[in-house]
C-alpha cells in the first residue's frame, strides 16, 4: 500500500467527518500527499479534533462540495478523490429533501463534471450505501438486489452512484463505488439523534444513560469497524480494475439490535428499553439488512477483520477519554 | 371523461410543449379548468401556435418549474397536476447535465415538496421515460426490466419517477408515472437535431430533405401517436388505484428505422441514406427498444388505436401547412 499512495496527490472530500478522517490518517502515514476538504456543516459530523494526529503533516481546506468554482479548482492536480462527503441522516432527508438533493446527488454530478473538464484521469472513489436497496427482499443483500430506496436519501444516493458508473462507461474515467453498510468506530459521528443507531446507542452507553431500542429489538444488521472500511478503500484506489464497478462492503457475522446493545454492555454501565418506533422511522425502516461482499473479496483480497466485540471495545475506548470532543460536555 | 374532468382545475406543467398542449386541449374539451404553466425555454419545445385553438379559454401562466416560490403558489388550488415539462435530449443531458439535473430532478422532487406542504391531496401524473431502463436485456421490456441507464437524462428521470413513487407510499399521496416511448404528431418539437429520431426525420421529410439514419437502420421502436399518448394521461388520472405505480407505455407493432422512414415515404418526397453512427451518439444509443404496456392495459384498459402509417399521415397533414410555425420559415 505504501507503494501505492505514497507522493501521491489525494483529496478527502469530508475529510474532516468519521471516515474521511480515519482515512486521511492512514492515507498520511503511507505517505500520501492529502488535502482534505470539508464544509464543517455543523450537524455533519466534521470535527478538527478527528485529525489533530496529522494536522501539520496534511493540508485543509475549508469549501462546501456544492461550490462548484472551488471544486473545479481543488479537483485539478489531485491524483485520487475520495468522496466521502454527504449528508448522511434518513430522517433528514425527509424533512429537508432539496438539501439531500443538492449534497447527495447533484454536487456528485458537479464533481464528476469538474474532473472530466480538468482531470479526466483522475480515480475516484465514492461512498455509496446499502440504503438504495430498500427492505432486503432476500438476505444477504448482494449487488444484484433490486433497488427500491425507501427514502430521499437513498434515491439521491443511488442517482450519483449511477453517474459514476455512467462517467466510467462513456468518459473511461476510473470511478470505483462501495456500498457501505454500518460502518462504527472511533471518530464516529456521536451528536444528535438522527444519525445511524450505532453512533446513538454508543454515546448513551458511555454516557450511561438508557438506550432506547426502536421495535423489538430483533432487526439484524451487519456492522464493519472502520479499519475494515478504511481497508476497502484504499484497495477500491489501488487498482483500475474495477472501473465503472459498484461493490457491497459487509461482514460475515450479523447481530440484531439487542445483541448489539448486549455487547456495548461488556464495556459500559447503562440500561435498555423497548419502545414503539415513532411514525417518522417506522415509516423508512428496512427491517432486516446484511450484505453480501463476496464480489468485493473475489475482486481486491479484501475481508474485515474486526469483530464486533473488539471493535466496540475500541471505540469506547477512544471516545471515553475524549467524549467531550464530541459531544460537548 | 367528461365527468371526471368537468370544472376540475387542472395544472399541465410544460402545458405549451408538444405532449402538454395536446393533453390541455383535450382536457379543455371536457370542461377541465385549464392552466398551463411553461418556461418558454427556446429550445424545448413550447410553441404558442400550439394552443392557439384553446387561447381564449384556458389560463397560460409563464414560469419556470425551477422557480421553486411560483411553484408553491401554483399548485395550491389545483385538482389535478400533470409534470410534463422536462429536458428530454439525451445528447444534452451529456454536455450540460447539471441543467438536466435542475429540470428533470431536483424540480420535480421541489414540485412534490410544495404539494406535500401546500396541497397534499392533489392527484399527480409524471411523465416518466423508457429511458430509464437503458439498453434492453430482454425485449419487449416490462416494468422489471434492470434499470441501467446509458446516459444523465436516464438517471435523473429515474430519480425523479423514485420520488413520486416515495411520496405515494410515505405520505399517501396520488402519484403516478407513466414510462414514455416515442411519442409523434400533430404539435411534436421539430425544431433542432438535439431532439428524438422522429421529429428530426418527419421535419426533413416535409422539407423534402435527406434524412440520415445512423448506422444500419435495422434498430427496431415502437411508436405511440400521440392522441394515444393523451388518451393514457387522462386514464392515469381518472382511477386513485393506481397511486405510487409506475407504467410502461407501448404498441403493439414495432418498426425498423428504415421502415419509419419508408412510411413517410407514402406522404412526403425525400430521399435517405445510412451514415456512420456519430460517437456522442453511438455511446449513448440503446440498440433496439420495445415496451410491454400490458400492465397499463389490465388496469385501465388503455391500448393505443392509431397504427403508424395512419398516425404519419394525420401528422404530416398537420405540419404541411404550419411548418413556418415550427421551424421557422
Amino acid at each position: 500500500m505504501k507503494n501505492i499512495f505514497e507522493k501521491k496527490r489525494i483529496l478527502v472530500l469530508g475529510g474532516m467527518g468519521f471516515i474521511g478522517s480515519n482515512l486521511a490518517i492512514r492515507l498520511n502515514k503511507f505517505g500520501g500527499d492529502v488535502k482534505i476538504v470539508d464544509s464543517m456543516l455543523p450537524q455533519y459530523g466534521g470535527n478538527v479534533a478527528n485529525i489533530d494526529s496529522i494536522k501539520d503533516s496534511c493540508q485543509v481546506n475549508f469549501a462546501d462540495i456544492r461550490d462548484q468554482h472551488s471544486m473545479n479548482y481543488l479537483v485539478q492536480r489531485a491524483d485520487i478523490i475520495y468522496s466521502m462527503a454527504g449528508q448522511t441522516s434518513h430522517v433528514d432527508s425527509m424533512t429537508d429533501p432539496i438539501t439531500d438533493l443538492d449534497i447527495n446527488c447533484r454536487s456528485q454530478l458537479a464533481l464528476l463534471e469538474s474532473c472530466r473538464l480538468y482531470n479526466p484521469g483522475v480515480t475516484i472513489v465514492y461512498a455509496s450505501t446499502r440504503q438504495l436497496y430498500g427492505r432486503p427482499q432476500y438476505l444477504p443483500v448482494d449487488e444484484d438486489h433490486p433497488i427500491e430506496p425507501v427514502d430521499v436519501n437513498g434515491i439521491n444516493k443511488l442517482a450519483a452512484e449511477m453517474y459514476y458508473t455512467l462517467y466510467s462507461q462513456v468518459y473511461g474515467m476510473n470511478c470505483v463505488s462501495l456500498r457501505l453498510t454500518n460502518t462504527y468506530g472511533p471518530r464516529q459521528h456521536l451528536q444528535g439523534n438522527n444519525q445511524g443507531f450505532a453512533g446513538i446507542f454508543i454515546r448513551m452507553a458511555i454516557k450511561g444513560e438508557k438506550i432506547k431500542i426502536f421495535g423489538t429489538g430483533e432487526q439484524r444488521r451487519d456492522f464493519n469497524y472502520i479499519d475494515d472500511v478504511v481497508e476497502a478503500l484504499l484497495l477500491a484506489a489501488a487498482s483500475r480494475k474495477l472501473k465503472g464497478m459498484v461493490f457491497n462492503l459487509g461482514a460475515r457475522e450479523h447481530y440484531s439490535l439487542l445483541e448489539f446493545v448486549q455487547h456495548l454492555g461488556s464495556f459500559c454501565d447503562f440500561t435498555h428499553e423497548l419502545v414503539p418506533f415513532p411514525a417518522e422511522h417506522k415509516v423508512i425502516d428496512i427491517g432486516d439488512y446484511y450484505g453480501d461482499f463476496s464480489r468485493f473479496e473475489a475482486a481486491t483480497g479484501w475481508t474485515p477483520r474486526v469483530n464486533l466485540h473488539d471493535g466496540l471495545e475500541r471505540t469506547v475506548d477512544y471516545f471515553k477519554s475524549r467524549g467531550h470532543l464530541y459531544w460537548g460536555e
